[in-house]
């Protein structure tokens, strides 16, 4: 998985970093979520006396990195990383939670453009794992947008964050549900509550009314317009009710869904964060990005049957002649791992000695090495080895040089 | 590096693992070196109240995985992992310390043959690197041996462990600081200290003096037998000054040394731990094992000049025409872009509209890529393209589907 997720994000000619496990606690207090922060992260005192948090989350991190290095780097800076995270999830309280996440993200361009261009990556990594538009999607909507439609929408900004909440919760409730959330936490107008739900279900109409310069309105428009005259204009589509829950997301912001009819699900999001770097440093760099877990992805794989098969990539066996008392057969066996290491192989040697060459041979069966090397008495004197074929069981012997030369 | 790391670890059929960032306080309390616990752990309660520990090391990670696991396991197991470790280190007093470490291990056999198979991995990294036997070493000693020459010397047992902490500074101080350090901090007869000073200088006499059965003496002399009769002899050597700081060392242990005459220093190390997985487990399941950590083989490298040049993975840039209402100019450019990432290029695109020419060729050159493909009205219209060699300046236009056949 880890292969693909570099293969594609170099094609893109990203740039892989790292960045550190711990951060000081303050920058996750500042822009993450609230249920992050309180009771997700695993804070503690070091021994400095220091607030510090194990990172949840990538984004604060590259952001803080991007902001101490502005003045080093290459503008825009395209960069990934897979690092691996914590949460103190609820629903597994007595188990510590670790995965790891791809983060892709541009920094220093605030056009959709770059939008395109990291959304366009998660797309081509999920073809190459196999996966089709008809399994999964990405849904795509605009924290610009939304304030636009709540200043239409008359929605006092003490509302707004409430709202936004609910919207969230849209897929998991029915639409009486919906409206019964909104009003009770919200308080809103009736009317509003039906323009809400309105616009949800078609928002073209409300669009149509915000201003000509909404800045919203021209970015998903123009998002979505550069799919359609993609190739991956398939695997993407516009969505109001995507709202993702860190507060730092400033313009487009998207999820994608497992397409599973059973249970169609959300694996992951991201988006854009034009102020997240301006907590470090006065310069403004926008930003836009999205992490991936390797869980959720796994889990997504096995669903669609895209797992690859895995095979042993180890590809020799090198026996230990049972009988040895001066070590001769195990220096013998050593050279020629050796000299196939040398051209490149992967060989896996015995080292036990003494183990009878029945025991050797299930050993390389379980491990799926299918070309196993034996080396015995006869077989140093004539400067040769056996090779035998664990698939076929058909075995050959062979001198040394002759068999590197055929591989040569 | 990693990329070397990894490839050397697979040549040997070692399969890669992750392991989790935190652990159980308990498992290093009960075995990592008491420097470690006391002053360099990162320890605090988590949310349930359980001390916990951020992973210092590896090992005891790995031996605790390989003990859960021992059931489903195909023995004997072998092993790596590049896992991310904090220390609070005290020089750098206010600063969060990280790094990355490869650990490379073998349970399941107890033999030397294991021992010299995970050296042989460590010797041949640092022939990957390029370095040679003039510019490192490894040195090898065996702690039953040791053992063995405390008992010899009538050493009593609640002084052995200072005994052996003077030792591990032998390279540190004079000969006469030395045996001053061994004088004041354990208070051994001057007989004693003549005999390890002696010992030290020239084992040999000693260790045949050590009764026949001693295993100590026959696995160090197994081991430096089975490396004179390898091509990696030059790099190893036996030096019984060698004692590792970790408690749970058992048999074998050594260090790699950096040999620059100016400053020879050790730069890692490693050993056999027969006992660590019993801690989890009732079975016996013997270990042996190293971690080399990402920062000291930087250093190595840098100083030996080792280092190699990164050159650009970058095969192409594509350009985005300045003058671009529409978009037309970079759908044109996304779908070259997405051609030769098809043909498996790496291929970073300009992402900001509106750039002059000028300045996304400057970006080019920063990035060091080598091939610039120049999408405009012309080119869109003759479906052709531009490209320009940044290292000639040389620029020709050719029809796209001409330059793609050209690639395949």
């Amino acid at each position: 998985m880890f292969d693909i997720w570099r293969k594609v994000c170099k094609s893109y000619g990203f740039e892989e970093y790292d960045g550190p496990f711990i951060e000081s606690f303050d920058i996750y207090a500042a822009k993450s979520g609230e249920e992050i922060v309180n009771e997700q992260l695993y804070s503690f005192e070091d021994r400095g006396g220091r607030k510090v948090a194990i990172r949840p989350e990538m984004t604060p991190t590259v952001a803080r990195m991007v902001a101490q290095k502005h003045k080093e780097l290459t503008w825009p800076v395209k960069w990934f990383s897979i690092p691996n995270l914590w949460r103190y999830e609820k629903p597994q309280r007595g188990r510590l939670r670790e995965h790891f996440q791809l983060n892709v993200d541009i920094f220093g361009d605030e056009n959709v453009t770059s939008d395109f261009e990291v959304i366009n990556i998660a797309v081509d990594i999920m073809k190459a794992f196999g996966a089709t538009s008809k399994t999964c999607e990405i849904r795509i909507s605009n924290r610009r947008l939304i304030d636009d439609i709540y200043d239409l929408f008359e929605i006092p900004d003490n509302k707004k964050s409430v709202v936004s909440k609910c919207i969230d919760k849209i897929r998991k409730v029915t639409p009486d549900e919906f409206q019964d959330l909104l009003s009770n936490s919200s308080q809103l107008t009736s009317a509003q509550i039906d323009y809400i739900t309105k616009f949800l279900q078609d928002p073209k109409p409300f669009m149509d009314r915000l201003s000509k310069d909404s800045r919203g309105t021209k970015e998903i428009e123009q998002l979505i317009g550069l799919f359609e005259k993609s190739e991956n204009r398939l695997y993407v589509k516009f969505d109001p009710s995507i709202m993702r829950g860190f507060d730092y997301y400033t313009g487009s912001v998207f999820e994608q869904f497992d397409l599973n009819p059973n249970n169609t699900r959300s694996m992951y999001g991201g988006g854009r964060y034009d102020d997240l770097v301006d907590e470090f440093i006065d310069t403004k760099i926008p930003g836009v990005g999205w992490g991936m877990g390797d869980v959720t992805m796994k889990l997504f794989l096995e669903n669609w049957k895209l797992l690859p098969d895995i095979t042993s990539s180890i590809e020799y066996f090198v026996t230990l002649w049972p009988e040895d008392k001066e070590n001769k057969f195990f220096s013998a066996s050593n050279k020629i791992s050796n000299e196939l290491r040398k051209l490149g192989k992967s060989v896996d040697s015995y080292l036990t000695p003494n183990t009878k060459l029945d025991k050797q041979l299930k050993y390389a069966d379980k491990k799926d090495i299918r070309n196993v090397i034996i080396i015995g008495d006869k077989e140093i004197e004539s400067e040769s080895i056996t090779v035998k074929d664990m698939s076929t069981g058909k075995q050959e012997t062979k001198r040394f040089d002759d068999f590197l030369n055929g591989l040569k």
